[in-house]
């Protein structure tokens, strides 16, 4: 049967990369049919390992993703990267040369790569990455790699998507230890210190050891991997920490139970961005909100009151 | 007359601090006693000066808060504090060193000091943020101080409030170098190096400049303000920068512009708020929603079509 002749769900489920290409374009343009297309794949995921990096910019997340892509490769295992990257009104191109490096496995068959940037909308980008990690699920990857920033709750939101939760530190990545000590930052499933090369390595290895050590004893205990992304040094033990994770939360069930809330959550955020986005909508449309809004900025009425009127009247109106 | 037989608004904008205190908890509590009191009084709002604090924890900001308070009660200005906590589901206490540094100022009736603390709904808590900054402009305070760590979406939105956003540093931010350099984190309108006598001051300072060098010329230039808050030292700069850029925007006409912006982006978050949160309490307390909560957990049906189902529902029943 010739290409023209399948449908885009029957070559993505088949693996077709660019078709896999083209339904997450579609996603990300929040096309009708792109949300019908996951509708119609979406029974055939949930077999792929879904991991999540984040860290802060220049850790080297995406040299260590690109190692790691790598190592899959060589065992014979499909990947796919989803990238996902903050938008600067201030500069751009700053994340451009991490890309660069995955660049090695741009022509392998095997291998998806694919950057997604927030464009504004929070609740938009982190809905269009769980889309487009589902379609490469479907796709019948073995692997998906989600990458972000995780600076703000967007990239925290991606990230929940995933199985196992790494987290990417280098020596000098001071404001991550404290933001983990002080329980800003959530404990991930595994860290990774990267560029251990460093002759910091050590005292940050030390200081991460401390952190854990006021969490909870029993369960999951958080290995501290390190590597040399660049270098191809730490990969394979990674690589079997990663899988350490999958088997444990396998064994205790909560895969499944990890699994269900994410996707409770991810029903709730796609839902609330619906909400906010006809909300948007009205306020910048609708002359008796603008009139509304105008008597907020004078300090005529308080912004709880006004945002209570406006809901009043959407519900009327629905 | 006496206290008894005067109502909590009249109380709070005669600028009593145990009627702020009281209104506080309130709106806090979700009280709508609190959300009505926000209502009476908005009208005397829009007098004070609010300046936002963030940056990684650890950089010292409630020191700079308490070294500025004091300064500013030399000049017979009062001062509100309100510092935003982020929970931790890990380990509990570790910012709570900071708060004792503002202590000196416990008794002074001149200096109103809150803490409050994320409590999971984050639409919430910059909500509750935004009008205890609110009740704190009524009681007639001139100088608002809103302090956050500044890692999570919460903590931004809750500095949007501000008309002076202030990052602080320490020499070893690494992260949050990366992050403005990447153009993770927006550009603030001042940057301090706090901690300013660490021997790496220098260097820190010479990479601040590189990133600004990135950004757009012409309009306000971030000044970069060097302190040693535990000493005293740089604060009376840091506040000559302070009102440089109050009067900068205030002659420029942004800062009816910012609050003109940050007024509409609070009355969309609320109403956005209080529709999660009705949605949120369908998904847990009614059947229907729950069994097709179930369906997307066994891959029957995707995340998108629940949420579509539940809207649809939910815009019957309204």
């Amino acid at each position: 049967m010739a290409d023209s002749e399948r449908t885009l769900a029957e070559r993505l489920l088949a693996g077709d990369k660019r078709a896999l290409a083209r339904a997450i374009s579609l996603v990300e343009n929040d096309d009708p049919e792109g949300w019908a297309l996951v509708s119609e794949v979406y029974p055939r995921t949930g077999r792929a390992a879904v991991l999540g990096f984040t860290g802060p910019p220049g850790a080297g997340k995406s040299t260590l993703l690109a190692a790691l892509t790598k190592l899959e490769r060589a065992r014979e295992n499909t990947v796919a990267v989803l990238s996902v990257d903050p938008s600067s009104p201030f500069t751009h191109g700053a994340l451009l040369g991490d890309r660069i490096r995955l660049s090695d496995h741009f022509l392998d068959p095997g291998v998806f790569i694919r950057s997604m940037a927030n464009r504004g909308a929070l609740g938009g980008l982190s809905e269009a990455a769980l889309q487009a990690a589902l379609l490469m699920d479907a796709s019948g990857r073995d692997v998906i790699l989600l990458e972000t920033v995780g600076v703000g709750q967007a990239e925290v939101d991606v990230i929940d998507h995933a199985d196992t939760v790494v987290l990417v530190l280098m020596p000098g990545s001071g404001d991550s230890i404290q933001a983990l000590k002080a329980g800003v930052m959530e404990i991930p499933d595994v860290i990774v210190v990267n560029k251990a090369e460093h002759p910091l390595t050590d005292t940050m290895v030390r200081e991460i050891k401390a952190v854990l050590a006021l969490g909870p004893r029993g369960g999951w205990q958080v290995p501290i991997v390190r590597t040399e992304a660049v270098r191809g040094h730490g990969i394979e033990e990674l690589s079997e920490k990663l899988a350490d994770h999958r088997a444990y939360i396998h064994a205790e069930g909560t895969l499944s139970e990890r699994r269900r809330r994410n996707l409770m959550n991810e029903v709730l955020a796609i839902a609330t961005f619906r909400m906010r986005r006809e909300l948007e909508a009205s306020l910048r449309d609708d002359a008796a909100v603008q009139e509304l809004l105008d008597r907020v900025v004078t300090r005529e009425i308080d912004p709880a009151s006004a945002a209570t009127t406006i809901l009043e009247r959407s519900a009327v109106d629905s």
